[in-house]
C-alpha cells in the first residue's frame, strides 16, 4: 500500500511531514533537512522559465540539443557524453542496472538511502564498504577505500564501485587520485558529484575529465542543490556515449521537462551566481561549524560540502521533534542511514542569519536537557 | 552515438526535426504531427504555474498527496489506486516491465513507437496483433481481438495485453465491453487511455472503474494531450495499490516536478476548459474528416480521438517534405508503425482556421502531382 499517513520519510526535504508533526504549514518551517543553496533558485533561471512557459505546449526536444550544448561548453565535454535526466535520481536508477548486470557492487557506506532503492529495484549484489569515524570528527578515507576496494574488485570476475564525492553524508572529500586508482581495473566506478559545484574550482576533485578515456566511468551531476531547483527534477549523466544511448532506450524519449531543460542551459553560465554561492558558503560554514562545535554534546564532522554530520550524544530523534515543535526548524535524522543510528544528524549550511537560528534552537534545548 | 544530425524522428512534434527540413524556426511550423489539444494550455494551468514557481525551492511531495487527491475525487477511485507520473510514457517503462515478467505480450498493432521501446528495454516475447483496415476505412476490432486473444492467453502459461484505447493511429475505439472480456482470464491486461479524455463523458469507453475489481488491469492516462502541456510531462497510472507501490520502489521518489503536480490538481477541475475542447472537437472533426475525404488520394479513417489516420495514394514522405518546405506544416508520416510505412499519415485535429489551411496545402500539392 502507497502510504497516506504521515510516516517517517527515508530524504531530507519533505516538508509535508515535517508540518504534519508541528502543526503548522509547510511553508513557515526552516528546514535544514535537505541541502539546498538558501540563496536561490538565481534570478536568471525564474525569468528564463515565465519566459519560456509557451514551450510547454510541444513536446521537449528528446535529444536536448540546447541543454547538452550548454553542458557540453561548462564542461569542455563533447554533447555525445552527456545524457539530461529528470534529476540525478532518474539517472541513478539506469546506473543502478548497469550495476547489478555486474558480479557485485561494492558500496561505499553510509549512503544516501536512493542509492540503495536503485540498487535493489534491479537485485544487484552489494557489499557495502563502510567510512569509519575518526575521534577528530573526520572519516576515514582514502588508502582504505582503494586498497580494499582493489581486493574486492579482484575476486568478482565483474564488478562495480558507488561512491560520491564529496561523500553524502559525511561531507568527506576523496581525492580525484584516489577515484582514478580505482578505474585502471576495468571495472564500472560511478561517482555520484551531487554537490561538486559547491567547492570553488581550484577545490574540486571531479573526475569528468577521465571519462573521455575511461568508458567504465559514469559521472553523476544535479543542477538542483546548488541552482536551489530540487522541484523542478534536473539532473545528468557524464558517460561513454554508448552506454548512454542504452540508457536512453531504456527510459521514455522526454524524460526532462521543457522548463528544466530551458532553466539548465541558462543557470550554468551564471556566474554571477555562482561566485555568490561560493562567497557565502566560505563565510557562512565555518561560522557554523564552530557553533555547533560549542554546543554541549554537538560534534560536527569537517565537510567540504554544503551540509554538516553532526554527532550528537542525545536522541536526535528526540532533539529533531523538539525543534521542530517548539522552533518549526527540519534537520536531518540519521535514521536511514543504519550506520549512523539515532546518534547522528545532518543540516544543511543556510544563510547566517538563518544558521543562528538553528543554533540558538539547539542551544535552548540542549541547555534544558542538561538541567533536567 | 546519440544521434547530433536531424534523424527522422519516430515520434510526432519534434519540431526541432521538422525546421531543419523547413528552414525555419520550429515555433512558425503549424504542428499537426502531435496530438494536441489545439485550446490549450488552458489559463488555469499556467496561471497556477506562476503562482507555484515558489514550490521550485523545495522537493516534491514522495507521495504526491495533493494531485492524487484530485486525480481521486475526478475519477471516484481511492488515491491508493493512482500512481501520477513524468508523462504516461514514464509509467509505460514500468508497464512493461511488469509485462516483460510473463512470457508473453500480445500488443495490439500498429502500435505507438514507444510500446516497442519500453517492452524491448525488458526483453519482453512479443506477439504482434494486427488490427486490419476494412475497404471503408474503418479497422476491424472488436470480435476478433476477443477471441484470438483469448486462444492465445491460453496458449502460455503466463500473458499479457497492451493495447491503447482510443487506438493511436487508427482512432478506433474499443468499447469496454471487448476489454473487460479479456480480463476473466487473470492475465495482465494494460490499457493505455491516453486519449479516452477527448471523448465527452457518456462516449467513453474507459475501463477504469475496472481496476477496483481487477489487480491484472493497468490503465494508463495523460494530462499533457487534452490539457496542451506535453513539454510538462504529466501522467499517472490506475492499478492496484501493491503493483503501484512496487513501481515506486522502482524509480526515483520525485518523477513528477512540482509545478506538473500542482497544475494537474487544478486542470481536471477545469470543466470549462473541458466543454470548450469537447464543443471544438465535435464541430472540427466532421469539416476536416470531409476535407480529406474529398482530396484526390486521400481516404481518412473515421477516427474516435482528436487525430485522423489518412491512406495516402501517394508517397507519404515527399508530401510530408512537400508541406514542410513550401507550407510550414509539420504531419505525421507512419514510418515508425511497420505495418502502415509510406501510405499512411496521421493528422492532429487543430481549429478550423488551421485545419483549412492543412486541406488548402495538400490540395495544391496534390492538384500539382495530377498535373505532373
Amino acid at each position: 500500500m502507497i502510504q497516506h499517513s504521515v510516516k517517517r520519510p527515508s530524504h531530507g526535504g519533505n516538508l509535508v511531514w515535517a508540518a504534519s508533526l508541528a502543526d503548522c504549514s509547510p511553508s513557515v518551517i526552516l528546514d535544514f533537512s535537505a541541502s539546498i543553496n538558501p540563496l536561490g533558485p538565481p534570478p536568471s533561471a525564474i525569468a528564463t522559465i515565465q519566459a519560456r512557459l509557451g514551450d510547454l505546449k510541444a513536446y521537449p526536444d528528446p535529444q536536448y540539443r540546447e541543454l547538452r550544448s550548454a553542458l557540453s561548453e561548462f564542461h569542455q565535454i563533447p554533447p555525445a557524453y552527456i545524457l539530461p535526466g529528470n534529476g540525478a535520481a532518474e539517472l541513478l536508477t539506469w546506473t543502478c542496472r548497469d550495476l547489478a548486470a555486474l558480479d557485485v557492487t561494492l558500496l561505499v557506506t553510509p549512503a544516501f538511502s536512493d542509492y540503495q532503492r536503485a540498487l535493489k529495484a534491479f537485485n544487484a549484489k552489494v557489499l557495502e564498504y563502510p567510512l569509519e569515524p575518526l575521534v577528530s570528527g573526520q572519516w576515514e578515507l582514502g588508502q582504505t577505500l582503494a586498497s580494499h576496494a582493489h581486493e574486492d574488485f579482484l575476486a568478482h570476475k565483474t564488478a562495480g564501485l558507488l561512491l560520491n564525492n564529496p561523500h553524502n553524508p559525511t561531507g568527506t572529500l576523496f581525492d580525484t587520485g584516489v577515484v582514478s586508482s580505482l578505474l585502471t581495473d576495468e571495472r564500472l566506478v560511478v561517482v555520484d558529484e551531487a554537490f561538486m559545484d559547491f567547492l570553488p574550482a581550484e577545490r574540486q576533485q571531479s573526475v569528468i575529465a577521465l571519462v573521455l578515456e575511461h568508458p567504465n566511468l559514469v559521472v553523476l551531476r544535479s543542477l538542483t542543490k546548488f541552482y536551489s531547483l530540487p522541484g523542478l527534477r534536473l539532473g545528468y549523466a557524464i558517460a561513454h556515449p554508448d552506454r548512454l544511448q542504452r540508457w536512453q532506450e531504456w527510459r521514455d524519449p522526454w524524460s526532462v521537462n521543457a522548463l528544466a531543460a530551458a532553466a539548465g542551459t541558462v543557470i550554468v553560465k551564471d556566474t554571477m551566481f555562482q561566485q555568490q554561492t561560493w562567497q557565502w558558503l566560505a563565510a557562512a560554514k565555518p561560522l557554523l561549524f564552530q557553533g555547533l562545535s560549542a554546543l554541549p554534546g554537538l560534534q560536527p564532522s569537517p565537510g567540504a560540502a554544503n551540509f554538516l554530520l553532526v554527532k550528537s550524544a542525545r536522541s536526535v530523534v528526540q532533539l529533531q521533534t523538539e525543534l521542530l515543535t517548539r522552533h518549526r526548524i527540519l534537520i536531518r535524522d540519521c535514521l536511514s542511514f543504519p550506520e549512523l543510528g539515532d546518534r547522528y544528524f545532518r543540516v544543511a549550511i543556510r544563510t547566517e542569519a538563518e544558521n543562528q537560528r538553528l543554533l540558538d534552537g539547539l542551544s535552548q534545548i540542549l541547555s534544558n536537557g542538561e538541567q533536567g
